[in-house]
């Protein structure tokens, strides 16, 4: 038996979200099992790091696959690379490989996840990243934004801030890092760092920070918001297209 | 009578390229004066400062119009620019206009054009821009590149490197630099300033010097090339998707 690891990019514009939903699907996961098995003539499952939504991307998303036929035999890891992404689609990229422990899970080793959030306030917006942004031409307010956001670090329930009504697990998430960033352009990109995030988390984290940085919402209602455990009291959604998954770290 | 001059940007993937085909087409100055003629409700004619192949894109293509009808009315630059944007595809987009003399012509004023090759010679290619570049993993030889570009440099008859056969104008232009750049994960760009391009000047020059780089041709070769004004000398034309209009000058 061998166990890979594979380091991959998407663009989630075209698919129904990460996850597996039967056999003529249009998911990242679908597409990605099909590959593995036809390459390697048996039956494959892919276990990725993050389970991303429908319409969202992915800069570093992680996967680990076990198969009896040896993926590598005579070939070097770019060799394969090459070979792996000639049966994919053109907007899901393996980017790097590696021949890893069988004890290793892309989901239940990962220490940290890093999602990015990017905004365009530009009026216009930008056609070359227009599938990448929520094009938001109005300006916010950073500072109140980044004062919102330092609420959030730390270890924290967040049932207010995921669209999951039925959870049966723990909500209970860290966040290590909120880090807001003006780009040239009128771009702001959101990076969020953490141990992992609920279903949701990130896009409703985002749009209620958008609402403080429009002021409609006060940066000191986060606490509230979040001891309410209660997903009303928060702030919409942002759109999917603007959300990519950035890194996954061990 | 009005004059306007806009700046924009388009995404050229889907479309035939700049130039109006008839009344059907799928071009960019056939959207644009499609929305311009819908909005003003009297015909418009847009003229381009450049005619962009198929597949070519625009960050920075300027146009001119005519019109009867006041295009501004009691709107400000802005409302207009966001008005104009409602009636365009989402791959292309007005980024800025002004009022201008009626004595403007967005081509014959142009005093010089920056057009920029990307070529993207990392193993996987990157999803994100993936239409935007030439995927080429191949390790390239940047300084012959850079020998090369210099010989190009200057007035010349670049009649080797268009593919208009029966050209009746002058082929001679002049380049007034080619900046060789490499950027992170592979990408390399090459920018041109010159003072007007031939028809697919841009992208046969690019391909001969991808030629080079590759360690096919010699830069010492490109005298000659220049001299023969003979198409057959040159390489091969670079592929339109890794081409994009930066900028035009007045």
């Amino acid at each position: 038996m061998f166990s890979y690891r594979f380091t991959l990019s998407y663009d989630g514009t075209k698919y129904n979200g990460w996850q597996k939903q039967g056999n003529t699907d249009n998911t990242i996961q679908g597409k990605l099992e099909n590959m593995f098995s036809r390459l390697l003539e048996e039956e494959i499952e892919v276990h990725g790091a993050g389970r991303t939504d429908a319409g969202v991307h992915a800069l570093g998303q992680v996967i680990h696959i076990h198969c009896k036929n040896d993926l590598l035999e005579d070939k070097s890891f770019n060799e394969c690379i090459t070979l792996i992404n000639g049966y994919l689609p053109v907007d899901i990229r393996i980017t790097s490989m590696e021949k890893c422990d069988l004890r290793f899970h892309a989901r239940l080793n990962a220490m940290a996840k890093t999602y990015r959030y990017t905004i365009d306030t530009s009026l216009a917006g930008n056609v070359f990243n227009r599938n990448y942004v929520y094009h938001l031409p109005e300006k916010l307010n950073i500072e109140a934004m980044k004062g919102a956001a330092a609420y959030f670090l730390g270890e924290h329930d967040f049932k207010s801030f995921t669209s999951n009504k039925k959870m049966k697990k723990s909500s209970v998430r860290t966040i290590y890092s909120i880090d807001i960033e003006t780009k040239s352009q009128g771009i702001i990109e959101i990076n969020y760092r953490g141990n992992g995030f609920l279903y949701n988390m990130v896009r409703i984290i985002t749009g209620t920070l958008i609402e403080i940085g429009q002021g409609k919402r006060r940066p000191e209602s986060i606490p509230e918001i979040l001891a309410g455990l209660n997903r009303e009291l928060a702030g919409p959604m942002a759109p999917a297209a603007g959300l990519t998954m950035i890194e996954v770290e061990y």
